[in-house]
């Protein structure tokens, strides 16, 4: 469905995954439980993966973490659910991994942040351990760089290189130098170690939109690994949505990126599914992927003075959403379906009439009766207390009629 | 602040505020409320400036609407809101001015749609109608073409040009042309009865982001009228927030827009000021303009236990915000703060670094202290109970210290 034209990159298995080389853009996700609670990490897993979440990522911090890691995964197996599991390393993951390889075997990617693994010399002993498990267990990496967790040594290295420099770099420069050739070069030191080129994906988050924009740039320039990508600590409510969004939005449509995540602080209480969601989103209006169908609704404004349509509008989202477990079982295609619900007559018949199906509900000082459009077409005009009702039924009836075979 | 090169393009007076010409891209809303009502509405209007809308659209779709104009006008007058009004019509403009003259006088702009002025002769004559009360009173006119209200004997003509083509277009291509054609032909149609092509502003909305991103570049192209931009019924929740982000992020970094309007259809019992907070979060994550100091905060894993770090990132979200009444008096430039609310000691240090003020929270199994960051450099660590008030003083502290003169 999608005109964007993907750079051209590697295509890396995880799992039963396949990231890069084209193929449609990966939905992640993160848990937020303590991975060594194993109940609670398996309950968020099967949230995150009944979202949508194609991959999931578990921080693996403790020796106890390491340890529940194995069960994680048997305990998903049972439920019948295949989900490739991402460990996230930092700081002790060589030592985590030699005490427990079972753990090394259950996972389907280590996550190995460059910034974190190490200073000097063990920095680079430590690096390769972890390498050296992916190679034994036959698992892909992702090299992943964050300019939170900079590579120090490499920034010193870089500074001390500028100041000879006639004309030295900024300072901002220097730091996306040091975080994009961290990446790379780790992931070099990554096939030097004996991990396949294949089995590489790489990441260099940054929170700054702008600032994220220009590193993926010069890295999808200059590597064929596979990218990660998502803007770091985007923060909470619509500002992490819209800064996400943005940064995101601007490198997928160049054709950057083979698999995204949505870093968004949860409002205390909130759903973690929130950050699937929102991805799903963004690949969805893109035009990039579907997943359910859209409903497109008018902000509403002093033609529309009651908020039925607001009300009919989030009832229909909510129908869409809680009929495609069963729906996208049964009627292929249906993810594509668009629904417009427009509150008056302004644009409510023209959008009803873009849609697959539409409503244009009455506006102040209009006829009480809404008109549905089926493909462009009138079929039917609602009116009284069952529009909600009646129009679901016409939606139900629409799918069963055009999607799939119905079997 | 931006690295943004705009497109070039007229600058036209609305009310107090300029639109266009390269200067700061104005953000701008529409209210709900009944015009007519008029307590209601100027609540709302001042709420949405309040809010940071720069110009407010209100629906003049009636005649008692028309009649309540200049009494919202005067009430706002009254209380020092200096808010440039624009009066949205449809089907019936040319009436509601002839008969309410004084409404003309009180708007500071017209919003014209075309597809929704007449059909035939009667369009041209009711069009110039409209635009004859802008030249009157000086008043700048927005030629509004939206998808949903397309001009239909426009359509109807390029279809017949069309079939006559050797290499016919695509329909998706003649509704595009279609719309396009509509805006710009009306302004030049404005222009001829004779407006000055300095009091005209365009937009071409549509509520598919790549047909946006097509239309808005074309647009652009073709003209040096200042382009109105938003995606038009994005719909509800984050969806609306993620396709108007990421349709709106694509064009603006090419610098297309100067002026934008977020069309999010509210939750039932939601805030109307929702879609002007998006704007603000778009244009200054982007990096375009500034107006609160963002919050960048991670969105935790399972180092991070407890929601303690989520509750303390709202807070202090909450806390800039309430400040910044008061502080945007006092304190030039605050709105560019950034403070960076981390939740364990991965990537914490590190961005709170890149941060003005940063606090870095311990993440479970971490010494059960958080170290804070000004500038960089670490200046103190907070522990107990008392951390989020002890750093609600860190950072009113560093306000007053490092912005405007106090005064």
């Amino acid at each position: 469905m999608s005109k964007i034209s993907r750079q051209k990159t590697n295509v890396v298995q995880v799992g039963t995954v396949k990231v890069g080389g084209g193929l449609p853009v990966v939905v992640q996700s993160m848990t937020d439980t303590d991975t060594a609670n194993i109940a609670k990490t398996v309950r968020q897993i099967a949230n995150l993966h009944a979202a949508g979440s194609e991959i999931v990522r578990v921080t693996v911090n403790s020796l106890e973490a390491a340890a529940a890691v194995p069960h994680i995964k048997e305990a998903l197996a049972k439920k019948a659910i295949d989900c490739p599991l991402v460990g996230d390393f930092h700081f002790n993951g060589h030592r985590l991994l030699s005490e427990h390889p079972e753990c090394a075997e259950a996972l389907d990617k280590y996550r190995i942040n460059p910034g974190n693994v190490g200073r000097g010399r063990k920095k680079d002993s430590q690096f390769a351990s972890i390498v050296e498990y992916a190679c034994k267990f036959d698992k892909p990496v992702r090299i992943g760089a964050n300019w939170g967790s900079l590579d120090q040594d490499q920034l010193v290295r870089l500074m001390d290189e500028n100041a000879k420099n006639v004309i030295p770099q900024s300072n901002e420069q220097l730091v996306r130098e040091a975080l994009i050739s961290s990446a790379i070069k780790s992931a070099e030191f990554a096939e030097s170690v004996g991990l396949s080129r294949k089995k590489i994906i790489v990441s260099c988050k940054v929170s700054d939109v702008q600032e994220l924009v220009t590193v993926y740039r010069d890295l999808s320039s200059r590597t064929d690994y596979p990218l990660h990508l998502g803007l770091t600590e985007a923060g909470m409510g619509s500002k992490g949505i819209v800064s996400s969004s943005a940064a995101l939005a601007i490198l997928l449509q160049e054709g950057i990126g083979d698999t995204i995540r949505i870093s968004l602080t949860p409002q205390p209480g909130g759903e973690r599914i929130e950050e699937v969601q929102v991805a799903q989103e963004l690949l969805q209006t893109m035009g990039i992927r579907s997943f359910t169908p859209l409903v497109i609704s008018c902000p509403g404004c002093g033609r529309t003075s009651s908020d039925f349509f607001q009300v009919l509008a989030k009832d229909i989202q909510l129908f869409l959403r809680n009929q495609m477990p069963v729906w996208k079982k049964k009627y292929k295609g249906v993810e594509e379906m668009k629904v417009a619900v427009m509150g008056c007559v302004v644009n409510g018949p023209g959008e009803s009439k873009n849609a697959n199906i539409g409503i244009s509900l009455p506006g102040s000082g209009e006829n009480p009766v809404a008109p549905v459009y089926v493909d462009g077409v009138k079929v039917k005009t609602l009116k009284g207390a069952m529009i909600a009702q009646d129009f679901e039924s016409i939606v139900n009836e629409y799918v069963r009629d055009n999607y799939g075979n119905g079997t």
